[in-house]
């Protein structure tokens, strides 16, 4: 179990940048548990003014509640103090279950929710989805048993609200941080996170690579409410001076037990990158462009044997599920360009990945499954069809896909495209994309960017499947919108400070907030005033109402 | 035809804010006609380095051409004088048809190209966007000849150059500009348009509301080397001082009159918008957004009578046809949200646009069609697929569409994934949203934007429709990223400016842009890197090369 943390005091990063305010027009809510009393389901809900009729009535808007990735940060009632970490909510179910020591497993123990539910046990984590989710318990559990879904969440992790990633369920994002030898500070990363969760992250990936890994994790994870997932490979790879070739079986197994006793939520392994696939890539464009695929081709082809991570994978199901991490089984043989989608490759890799995830299951160990990448329009639908028959409906994790490679500096809309339709065909969660995506390391504005880009692909997704929450939102906007309701479409935008900054850059002025008309047509000529005019004739009858009609004023 | 232009002095715009230099990189180049011997259609020739082989050779890389939208701004052998307006290209081909008196048509005569199409003439117009798109001048007369292809090009705007709208060519973009009562100068507008057709912008709208209407129209269009459209009906509103019930049908005449010699290429014509169809809108989410069709249901409502558009239709056509002004026929009553998508009023009108293509057709004028708007990913194929039917395969053109309502401020985003998918599906051209949609007017930074997601969203659509000159693209830039040509993957980003500044944020000197790495991995744990030493590996032979790659350094 995680303890207070001790850092160098000069290393104390400058936490005054964290954001705990709530977004404009917000509030946080809490909803409770039936069978698991103690369970607080945070929800953001977004206060609305009322309608003001033409005949100078007023009815109220309820309220929109709108799922929460933010965590405590944006509880006015929540205590932070990041040298402390986040409360442990987790912690009593853990310990309630009676199967877990120290930093792991009872021996002989599974604690992975997949066994849980294959045992028929809804956990509070199952109940907590699905309050979040607006779905009864039980089909959390079903989903779970049946590896459709899974829920990250490591015993060593007990400070994350949990959350479900299955296409069944909401389409979730992630975003990606992480330090590199060349840029970044652990306190960048760490405000990163809790930037990145502020503005709709469902999940975080550190991907650091440079010095301080496993620091910068234990700052990330103590402060994080949302999975963490992580590339174990990069951090045996620093152990090794970044000589591929040195790295061990042993040395990649310490590395796995090193970050899932620190409460890594999901590994990236890369154990589909066979030797003998790995001449199928010469040819291509861009060749092998995943860090994790190009470091395994390099060990396999300089000692000729097979990936230690394919020969050593039942011991990496044992030790996955002694913390139930789950596995991100990484696509390393991805396309890199336009070129080379969906080619022999990365199908061939895939296949071995649908052989691995049947042996995940049999230890009863959650896994998502990791997708392209580059890929045009036409060509993405196969991705999504091969892969649910191929993995046995496993979620599909994908990486945008990229729909074009011409676009450098603004690769979060080339994905967001590829993204909403692979999520709208099925793919559980997405991870983003930023502009510096091929040009470097992401800022904080980069992060946002890529944020919102994905929460617009992951919600017209949900739209596309009908989920009747999502609908909603769209429903309530426009609405807002249709009424004049200027700081109601503010606060219900994916991004109100910015949809109030835009608007307040032609019309500054406060009385503009309740102005029945907007800067792109001015006041006597705007389309909604005379909507609702029309709107108004009709109802009240066509014939009645033309002399009067006629004569007004505008 | 156009004369020098005269405008008091004290209104003469800023122009040293145009940009004349060509992007970095490129150079523009021109090729001949062959028929039409006066013919030089205009390129963007992006020079690329030479490749540098694993064994020290160098391997050239062929130029890459490119569409080029830009004109003679980026010329830096043209002569730029903005109160001369750009040269006549196409007047002695107007005028060698010996057809045109000074302001429209011969008597009797008919000059759209659609007319010429049909008596199986090849015009100068014609060749020109063969050369340009890469086909034969007999198809684009054929496609042009049958419907499914318009030229927009008004014989008083002999400064465009030729470009051509339909499904069968590259998929093209529109940017709308314009003043409105509450913002914008004149010089602003100009700016505008030059600033979008330097980032591809294939026509523009001037959809100014204001006042000097006329002027700034008459400075666009003089200065402008791609199509403009506009929609008549928002002038000849402000002759009637914005009250709409006041509009007439010689009113509107004499304003298309005015529009047609000034020598505006497309008009927007809301003419399916009927009487009928208006109470179908009254209990939508959001009604009448667009402005054209609010403004004609208001005139409709309140006359208790049928659309002067729609009555008088053919007189417009006649109209149309002396000048060669191609119709866009306006969706009046497209959808303004997600909850009003494919609904009744939409498709009603829709068959309305389908029977007024087959009056256009009779009179020979050129013609496409208008589409939403705000459509779930779900529901947009229906569109595409109703349109190509009802309206007999004449070009689609939409706007978006809109795939979610809640991303204020991201618009340009929520739209892109519309519109590369409906561009995928047929559409021939789309119409670019900007981030300050519903917020308030575009600047030049949301005009970028803009122009750039829409881009992408074109290109998206070309490559995933097989175009071979769009692949083309993609390779190139994909190659120039594997072999760590940093400048070439610059000047081949749709945006090299933005892709240069990201990149240099993180490794601004000079040296790295010769660098085989980046700042997102660091020099030791480049997958590209370790892939090029993978590639060299599985060429040379697995089993000689296994001992010396053991023994590498990194």
């Amino acid at each position: 179990m995680p303890q207070t943390l001790s850092i160098k005091k000069e290393t104390l990063p400058d936490w005054h940048h964290l954001r705990y305010e709530p977004l404009p027009g917000s509030e946080k809510i809490y909803k409770p548990g039936i069978i698991h009393k103690d369970i607080r389901v945070p929800f953001r809900q977004i206060h609305l003014s009322p309608t003001k009729t033409a005949n100078g009535q007023i009815e109220p808007n309820q309220p929109l509640c709108v799922y929460d990735t933010s965590g405590p940060y944006t509880d006015k009632q929540a205590t932070i103090n990041i040298t402390q970490g986040l409360a442990a909510l987790r912690l009593p179910w853990i310990l309630g279950r009676g199967d877990v020591e120290t930093v792991g497993a009872q021996k002989g123990h599974n604690v992975t929710q997949m066994h849980y539910a294959r045992k028929g046990i809804i956990t509070a984590e199952m109940e907590f989805i699905a309050i979040r989710e607006g779905c009864s318990p039980e089909f959390v559990r079903d989903e779970v048993a049946r590896g459709r879904a899974i829920i990250p969440s490591n015993i060593n992790h007990p400070e994350i609200e949990p959350m479900i990633i299955g296409r069944n369920f909401l389409v979730k994002i992630n975003a990606n941080i992480g330090n590199s030898a060349i840029s970044s500070s652990i306190a960048e990363e760490v405000e990163k996170m809790t930037w990145a969760i502020r503005w709709g992250g469902d999940t975080v990936m550190d991907l650091s690579t440079g010095k301080n890994i496993h620091e910068t994790r234990e700052w990330i994870l103590r402060n994080s409410p949302v999975p963490i997932g992580t590339v174990p490979i990069y951090q045996a790879l620093e152990k090794v001076e970044g000589k591929a070739e040195e790295l061990t079986w042993e040395i990649y197994r310490d590395t796995l037990i090193e970050q899932a006793e620190q409460g890594v939520d999901y590994f990236t392994v890369h154990a589909g990158v066979l030797l003998r696939y790995i001449p199928l890539t010469a040819k291509r464009r861009t060749g092998i462009v995943s860090r994790g695929g190009s470091i395994m081709a390099k060990w396999c082809l300089s000692h000729h044997k097979e990936s230690f991570l394919y020969t050593h994978f039942e011991e990496i199901c044992e030790i996955m599920k002694q913390y139930d991490v789950s596995f991100s089984l990484g696509d390393g043989l991805r396309p890199g360009s336009i070129a080379d989608a969906n080619d022999e490759a990365q199908f061939a890799e895939l296949q071995t990945l649908g052989e691995l995830t049947k042996i995940t299951w049999k230890h009863e160990v959650q896994t998502m499954i990791e997708g392209p990448g580059h890929v045009p329009m036409h060509l993405i639908k196969e991705n999504m069809d091969k892969q649910l028959s191929i993995c046995h409906e496993a979620p599909f994790y994908t990486l945008g896909p990229l729909t074009t490679d011409i676009a450098p500096g603004y690769d979060h809309i080339t994905s967001a495209i590829g993204a909403a339709m692979i999520g709208w065909f099925g793919t559980a969660m997405l991870c983003y994309v930023t502009p510096k995506e091929h040009l470097g390391l992401p800022n904080k504005k980069d992060v946002k960017d890529g944020i919102i880009a994905y929460k617009i692909a992951a919600h017209a997704a949900d739209l596309t499947k009908g989920h009747l929450a999502a609908r909603a939102w769209d429903d309530a906007l426009s609405k807002a919108r249709f009424e004049f309701r200027w700081r109601d479409q503010f606060h219900l935008a994916l991004d109100p400070e910015t949809a109030q900054e835009f608007h307040d850059e032609t019309l500054p002025a406060e009385g503009a907030k309740g102005a029945h008309f907007c800067s792109m047509c001015g006041p006597h000529f705007c389309s909604m005033k005379i909507t609702q005019d029309v709107r108004e004739y009709v109802e009240e009858g066509l014939a009645e109402k033309a002399k009067e009609f006629r004569s007004r004023p505008y």
